[in-house]
């Protein structure tokens, strides 16, 4: 867009990112790279979006991890061509993933079945491709996700399906310590990190001790890569969502609530005294029905709200949704004469990744209130 | 598209539309209008979609219940004219509804508050239009979203201050019994369609005695639509979600698990026997975070699981979702050697108004498993 506009003036519910506070978010998780010595290969899961992922990848090697297929052919076509797609692919998405390899992509992919690894085996080697496919054996580190324990005996003869083939090579182990989100307080993250990365280090010693290659050890969630005491042996991390920001990761200590880059706009549509509420139109499509902040506290419900230039407002939250209404009290009386109908206000998410999806595009904004860009995401699949 | 496929070749996720069920809600629906002896104004906010609204509005006398701007455009682009947007309607929503009005839209709008009555009579009065904008007064029949009770002393004077201006015409009352929802058992739901019929009609009652207009008396939520005794006095009524239906319809008794339209497609993308779980490339995007229907039973999660032809996989439900991953659970084993890795399954949701706003098309399928047409959706604002 040629001319900055104002938030005052884009038809809401809206999503609105802060370029310097996704600047400070990108420089922080650059500088823990650094701090730790390995790789940064940001997850673009949450932020779907190509300025985003210029931002995240300034300074570091480039690669980026993706979790859809969309993702990673929109990410291709914006010059993002070193993908790990940290979804454990099954056969029926081996073609398009070789497509996009024919397209010019170095795809990493991952793999935890035999019957996955066999199929991904057999249609590299039955086709002509500029460069081979990489696989990662996933690993298990105790988010009972997808991936095999360390010490699983699978886990070797899994790899070794995945070595040597025509058009194929095993790159080596990933895992991603998804109940890092379940804990309580730094210390118990601490410890969660520290799962994460000897479950990696371990499965990727028993691949070299069984002869096979292992160059990449790779692990990651935003709690664990903020937290994280040290990452000997591993060689990248992959956090996402600490580029927004949202108030899950503020309950987990990732961040201060003023770090967080993303918000949804929305306009003031009714005031309800007689029960100390006002309606705005974002509900459960415009904040996504994801609760995951409520359990670091009261008064969170679907979202706090903000002033237009991104203020808090004292206690005032989202405790209910509709599909189109949201529903904002406090435990003071509301500030009514500040907030008329019509008027704006900014609402803070749970959980971003959820909240995001609604949206087409990023209104940027820096300072206050000046939009600055429109910043397209890709959604679906 | 020219040749039909099978929902085998659909990349995954995706939304699945039944063509003989949809057709069959939407003939229970006529059916229960023409016994109601009411019009029926279908609410589009679930399908989004211009042929389930051909389909919704047949033998109706073709008006149609909106929640967005974005839907509005849409629908008036594909011949429907005459929309009710039913969602408060702020002061700076004024400009794009006369926009619509400009482009043929028989707009007809919902106010609850003085401020919002004054814009629009306002705007409305300043502005050249080809025909006059109808506002409906929202009267709250107990479900404390937006509206005013029916016996509030501001009820009469918003009517007044929406009637006799130029280009504005006050068109009558509008009421949602949205706390249906929250109903155990039908004798329930009986009680709240009644108290959803009387306050919509005791409000027009109060509007006729101040000798203003009350052409319309419009009441409608899926649950009252259904059990409504009777509805006399109601001009009109606006389900929407017993298009598609979604298990907490099923809870709510508005439809047999039989009559649900709209399932998302996934595909089996791990096995994990030890804990007796599968993973889906179905996760909290694909099925959303909405787990309404959890109040109605166990065993419920984000989701039940259908096999190919959409047959009840007997106990398997989502229990767990992550952005791109559904976890799979039943109490007995799971049956792997009939969900191989690659295969697919279909996932009946809870909320299919929060699902369905993840695609932006239906897959449209006619016995078993051959997809006939791609219907698209407006998701947005």
């Amino acid at each position: 867009m040629l001319t900055p506009v104002d938030l005052r003036e884009i038809p809401t519910p809206a999503l609105v990112l802060d370029l310097p506070r996704l600047r400070a978010n990108a420089a922080f998780m650059a500088g823990r790279a650094a701090q730790l010595g390995v790789r940064l290969r940001p997850h673009l899961k949450t932020a779907k979006c190509a300025e985003v992922a210029r931002l995240a990848t300034r300074g570091q090697f480039g690669g980026i991890t993706v979790s859809t297929l969309a993702e990673a052919a929109f990410f291709l076509g914006h010059g993002f061509a070193d993908l790990t797609l940290a979804v454990e692919l099954p056969p029926t998405k081996v073609a398009p993933v070789l497509d996009l390899v024919r397209h010019g992509a170095r795809m990493t992919v991952l793999v935890d079945s035999p019957e996955s690894a066999a199929a991904l085996r057999d249609a590299c080697a039955a086709a002509e491709l500029p460069h081979p496919v990489r696989a990662l054996v996933e690993v298990d580190c105790g988010d009972r996700r997808g991936g095999l324990p360390a010490e699983s005996p699978a886990l070797v003869s899994l790899a070794r399906l995945l070595h040597g083939a025509r058009n194929l090579e095993l790159a080596g182990v990933l895992t991603h310590a998804g109940h890092s989100y379940a804990c309580a307080g730094v210390p118990e993250i601490v410890a969660v990190a520290e799962q994460e990365r000897a479950a990696a280090v371990a499965a990727a010693a028993r691949l070299r001790e069984a002869g096979l290659p292992c160059d990449t050890v790779s692990v990651g969630s935003t709690p664990t890569a903020t937290h994280a005491r040290d990452l000997r042996g591993v060689t990248e991390m992959r956090p996402g969502v600490y580029l927004l920001g949202d108030l899950d990761q503020v309950g987990l200590a990732s961040m201060g609530r003023d770090r967080v880059a993303a918000t949804v706009l929305a306009t003031v549509i009714g005031h309800y005294p007689a029960r100390n509420t006002l309606l705005v139109d974002a509900g459960g499509l415009a904040l996504s029905k994801d609760t995951s902040a409520q359990r670091h506290g009261p008064r969170i419900g679907y979202g706090l709200v903000l002033d237009m230039p991104g203020r808090e407002l004292e206690g005032l939250y989202v405790y209910r949704t509709n599909q189109e209404h949201g529903h904002v009290t406090a435990d003071a009386p509301l500030p009514y004469d500040r907030l008329p109908i019509g008027s704006r206000v900014r609402v803070m998410p749970n959980h971003i990744c959820m909240t995001a999806a609604a949206y087409d595009c990023f209104h940027v904004v820096e300072g206050d209130t000046t939009v600055v860009a429109q910043w397209p995401r890709v959604n679906g699949w």
